[in-house]
């Protein structure tokens, strides 16, 4: 006797990330019964390829989720909030990439290589997957805290434009061609002349970010969240606390765009209860589920977002002990902003999902 | 009567960094008597403007230090390891840009904003000027250190191609033009394939970064030096502990090349011996000599290296207090590489020299 696949809907579908979405369930095509595509009603009727089969985009309603037996929601938190509840309501397990329910105490946020288990406490339906800047870091840091006890984390982030969705893309795409016929900033202002404030109350094109991203880099990402922190900053630090289930960890982090389109790098500066070893914390690395190893920097090996678009895991390297603290390392992170970083996450979570339904 | 103003040569005066000097030397017309240009011998000959005079550049010699009060040596290592003593043995005091002595005991490394008196001790008639990295941060660190203590500093910074000299700027300039034409990276290898590897040894255009520096970031800089660390990351721990007169500070820095021409950014999170507020922390930084505040992130207020570049300043915003630890500060910091991170400090430290001479 086969066991009935289970039911999926994909809400979100013609987004960016519903886009790579689409790419993965192709990839692992044998997991899932009916896939229906769900979107605005703007997008409904639209055409998508998934698994090789042309699938019309239905417009979100309270009548797509009838039959379903998972949910993932790949759209704004306003969208999530509101139709989240109603999916579940009818059945389905919702596994939400917003962040509408990251922090609630009742909806467990779920890296699988980290803490598959949460994913089966679900007292309201909905399992939630962190934020593209903690996903791009935490499986890497996950695999080294399991041996060595994790403390505290310093991060930077080198972020991607695509994290701003669509229009973070665009806005790169329009000022490097804005730019192009400049100096390249070598003269003052010339960037700024260029794009004006790069904001989007400016009279330059479109922008989410609040400065220039092209020939520029800009400190900041999401929105205010009090004492000078951004949003995304405090994202990181409650979202790795609860993933690891260290709700004491000290963490600070600055978010910064770069003129990259995808995958998100990270300098991570890591202190550990214990002392630590380059060369185990290559071993651990070198065998954790989910990351590829690449540190070899006299070498040329190091990751880069060239390398590490389109690919699945977190690349790791810079891997060094900290000259002035035998317990902390340094390191430098890649990950796929848009894979690993939202909708591979998603999926994994899901396919766990459908594990457990398929085994009852 | 009138002091005689002291005579200069400027050594490089043709390089990157010898320009901005040059503009520098113009805009500060009075301090110097006579200026004599020089550089190799492949650049002798050329006509150079300045103070508004043209002058024509002398092929490096011993006897262009003849008369010669200070001479400013904004070379490569090797050219200042062997032509810095010649300067000196004829008198000259050398203020110079290269590393090839910034580390030496018997030469002073100096910021006039922080350790000006150092330039009066230098038994070998040498002064040495910071790198660019340092130089992008320890101005604002140092301000805060005069009051809080420094006791850490943890770094990973943001940087401009053009500290790699013409070649970076160049490099970043044609591999913009070869991706224009790809899909700005959004699929995995479009960057590489346009470019090779980056490496100097690749197919592509000569580039003297390890990786692809366009729609990427480059997390390597200098040369190997050791059990992971670049030699950059090391020039900024050995030089901070200099120049702060701090020998035990404790310091860990990730030096990442970024798509941006000019102008280098950090990420700094300071740890002191103190507890820190915030409101003093801008006090602090609104007066001190050579930083601009600019801290007001939801109207849109942060440094960028789009504001910085061709300015004097450090500039310093997203102060925020670690919300773990009452004693750190986390900051983003901006710089003009190639003016305060070069031309200007050795310029400033130039001018103290010449008001000794003017003095005695």
């Amino acid at each position: 006797m086969t066991a009935r696949r289970p039911s999926l809907a994909v809400v979100g579908a013609t987004g960016a990330i519903g886009g790579v979405m689409l790419r993965i369930l192709s990839q692992h095509a044998d997991v899932w019964g009916e896939v229906r595509l769900v979107a605005s009603p703007r997008s409904a009727g639209r055409k998508l390829v998934v698994r090789g089969e042309e699938s019309e985009v239905l417009a979100l309603s309270e009548d797509v989720f009838d039959g379903i037996d998972v949910a993932l929601f790949l759209v704004p938190d306003e969208v999530s909030a509101r139709w989240a509840p109603i999916a579940t309501s009818k059945g389905a397990v919702v596994i939400d990439d917003s962040a509408a329910f990251r922090l609630d105490d009742d909806v467990p946020l779920v890296v699988p290589e980290i803490n598959p288990h949460a994913a089966r406490l679900r007292p309201r339906g909905i399992v939630a997957s962190p934020n593209c800047t903690t996903l791009s870091l935490i499986v890497a840091v996950g695999a080294l805290h399991a041996e060595f006890g994790l403390r505290e984390l310093i991060v930077s982030s080198y972020q991607a434009v695509s994290s701003a969705g669509r229009d973070g893309v665009t806005a790169l795409r329009e000022q490097l061609s804005l730019v192009a016929g400049t100096e390249l900033g070598t003269h003052p202002g010339d960037v700024r002349r260029a794009l004006g404030d790069g904001a989007p109350t400016s009279t330059g094109p479109f922008s989410p970010f609040a400065a220039p991203v092209a020939l520029n880099v800009v400190p900041w990402a999401g929105t205010d969240a009090g004492d000078g922190w951004s949003s995304e900053e405090l994202a990181i630090r409650e979202e790795c606390r609860k993933v690891l289930g260290l709700p004491e960890l000290r963490t600070s982090a600055t978010c910064v765009y770069v003129p990259v389109v995808a995958a998100h790098s990270m300098s991570v500066h890591a202190r550990f209860e214990n002392e630590v070893a380059v060369d185990r914390a290559h071993e651990i690395l070198a065998t954790a589920p989910g990351v590829v190893l690449f540190d070899s920097p006299a070498s040329g090996d190091f990751p880069t977002p060239s390398d590490v678009v389109g690919t699945d895991p977190t690349w790791v390297g810079r891997v060094r002990r900290s000259m002035d603290d035998s317990r902390a390392l340094e390191m430098f992170i890649c990950g796929d902003n848009l894979r690993k970083g939202a909708a591979l996450n998603v999926a994994q979570i899901a396919e766990s999902v459908a594990a457990e339904i398929t085994s009852v």
